[in-house]
């Protein structure tokens, strides 16, 4: 009995942020006040990372004096100058939440991923690609065990915003696992097509572009129609590489600097489309350029050729 | 009496977040978690700035159990799925304060400065191109004597890092404006080519690519040479659309996240190579995707254009 306790790969219900004991700091992101930390759970390994949540219009602007900042905080001077005055402002807990995530049972693989390191920028030819790459990613890859639960209605069945289930040209459209859910000015969600042999947008060729173009048209839809956002303020994009290699389209509201929008690690899904039009295969004969950091097998992988 | 303190121009000792009258959004950054609030203060303008403030690595791995957010705090759940559980994250108040700025009273000027502006993305076709873009830059654009007068030695000479007066595929050097010129964490140095023809990549044809590799190879070098930072920690990139009309190649360390460096805005220089390799025309050809303010000039050249 105890010994099932102590192995346990779940979490229990009744889970507090007193039953981990903490480890380590893996890193901290200061800019977007995100961090992340390696501890323990019954005996396991397990990441806690907890994000401050961006404020709302409402917790201004709202007429229920509980529910607004103004209202439920108190200030505590740090330095005024001329009509600048700085404060500590110690607000209502319900109104100052966090986000934590937790991962339980924790892996070399998420701990290396969080862990801050150097970062390269690597050139993948269409050879390296076959000769490194995807014998690199074929071996280490994640498991994806939690995308089919997804598309095979195991999970997350009541989050799903939109889905299309032709095996073709069909897609689920969730809220992105780095989105609280509510938060409009974070608007993050990802459709995750149903096709279960693209790995990445270098698998992507001409007869793909209805699955793309199905893609675009839908989600784009029913984000205007379930979160009232226009598409012409919306950023559609695909990693490379991304963090896992089942095809999935990244889609966030423009104006909010979501993590991984940088022009050496995303795609703009029109800018895909248009490539393929152009070219077919532009995807099979492109050299692209992507960022891996140290503790990547990708870079160790590239490294030994280099040295070679 | 009653005069003077509806008019009183300091705030006063015991001023609460309670004596502000809450206005208007200014404008909410969800990535750094910073919200700008216009509002009143005893019948003045004032703005309120809130910013959540970054984790600390002693809030976790503190002994002190009152000063860790681990022993403070209680855990919603959102959702969970496989290995991962999201979570809302209730924390004590002390281990969890904002910064809040406020600016009293406050100009035009300053609500001016703290007012967002909308952002689109537009599809730029090569006809749009052509009949909207080119038009509105031309009668637009900022003028480029300050580009000149370092082209031509009248300003900034003891800033050029390497240069190459060649008229095809020379180029000139700098440290960017945005660089305090000393921090090599956020090392920023732009390439501006002699060239006077060539306003963006939109005008990039094949005839350039020894342009393109010359900017390319000697600028990497000076780089490494000057600031030792190696070739594969560098992004080397254009904007477009780009803030003047002269081309101009950006190169930063990669692993400073500057400013313009979003896949809507941010082309890769190997990327751009590499595209007209494959494709001798294609920025001639290529439908590209840029971002605009709802303040720019193009916009309304656009907006005009959809509405006709």
């Amino acid at each position: 009995m105890v010994d099932n306790e102590d192995k346990r790969t779940q979490l229990p219900q009744s889970f507090s942020l007193d039953d981990f004991v903490y480890e380590r700091l893996l890193s901290n992101n200061a800019n977007r006040k995100v961090i992340f930390v390696l501890g323990r759970c019954f005996n396991l390994p397990a990441i806690v990372i907890l994000e401050k949540i961006a404020f709302t219009e409402e917790q201004f602007s709202g007429t229920d004096d509980k529910s607004t900042i103004l209202k439920n905080s108190s200030l505590e001077k740090i330095m005024e100058n001329d009509i600048y005055q700085n404060n500590f402002c110690r607000v209502d807990s319900d109104l100052n939440k966090l986000k934590a995530t937790i991962i339980y049972p924790a892996t070399e693989k998420h701990i290396s991923k969080y862990t801050e390191q150097k970062i390269y920028v690597l050139k993948e030819t269409p050879e390296l690609y076959k000769s490194v790459t995807l014998p690199c990613l074929e071996k280490e890859q994640f498991n994806c065990d939690w995308v089919y639960n997804i598309l095979e209605h195991r999970q997350e069945v009541d989050r799903i915003v939109i889905e299309d289930l032709s095996p073709d040209v069909g897609f689920m459209l969730l809220p992105d696992l780095k989105w609280d859910g509510v938060t409009d000015e974070t608007m993050y969600v990802t459709a995750i097509i149903m096709n279960r042999s693209i790995k990445s947008i270098r698998d992507l060729r001409e007869s793909h572009l209805p699955l793309l173009e199905n893609i675009k048209s839908k989600c784009l839809a029913a984000i205007k129609d379930k979160y009232g956002v226009n598409s012409n303020e919306v950023r559609a994009y695909f990693h490379y590489q991304p963090s896992y290699y089942h095809l999935h389209v990244h889609f966030n509201y423009l104006k909010y600097d979501a993590p991984g929008i940088f022009c050496d690690k995303a795609h703009l899904l029109d800018t895909v489309i248009d490539n393929i039009k152009m070219v077919p295969n532009y995807y099979e004969k492109a050299t692209l350029s992507f960022t891996v950091r140290e503790n990547d097998k990708l870079y160790d992988a590239y490294k030994s050729i280099a040295e070679e």
